[in-house]
């Protein structure tokens, strides 16, 4: 078994009304920054330990798929890499 | 300018409980999920056209300073990239 850590990132799909981004932009905005546009994630570090990096990314990605991401509103990506 | 797009990616710094994490886990865990450890983060994502990579860099480092994160309790760090 190797030491992993499956990194995912959660997004409201396209489309999807996102107010809390909305609210942050225009007080950034009143702050007197110049942006195009903001858009916000949840991102997850999952420490897991898994016999190859493909197993890692294959539990991560059901972790989101049941848990972590609600597929009616958001899209996710699962990253691995090897824990030290 | 050049249009680019920062990545702010805001923790708990090491040692902060963040007990929405050990639910999150927890509920992995009753879903018979196995896992180390669960860490969360907010991720912002935003498009911003500067002249340079860096000065993108520095005006994305001082929204995490002024409002994206609580120095008391957060780390941050920026990722820029250029976007097409």
């Amino acid at each position: 078994m190797t030491a992993y850590t499956a990194t995912v990132t959660v997004r409201l799909k396209h489309g999807v009304l996102d107010p809390e981004a909305e609210t942050t932009k225009r007080a950034l905005e009143r702050l007197g920054f110049e942006l195009d546009a903001l858009r916000s994630a949840d991102r997850f570090d999952i420490d897991l330990d898994a016999p190859s990096a493909r197993d890692a990314e294959d539990r991560a990605d059901e972790m989101a798929e049941r848990l972590l991401a609600n597929p009616t509103i958001h899209d996710y990506d699962v990253e691995v890499t090897e824990r030290e």
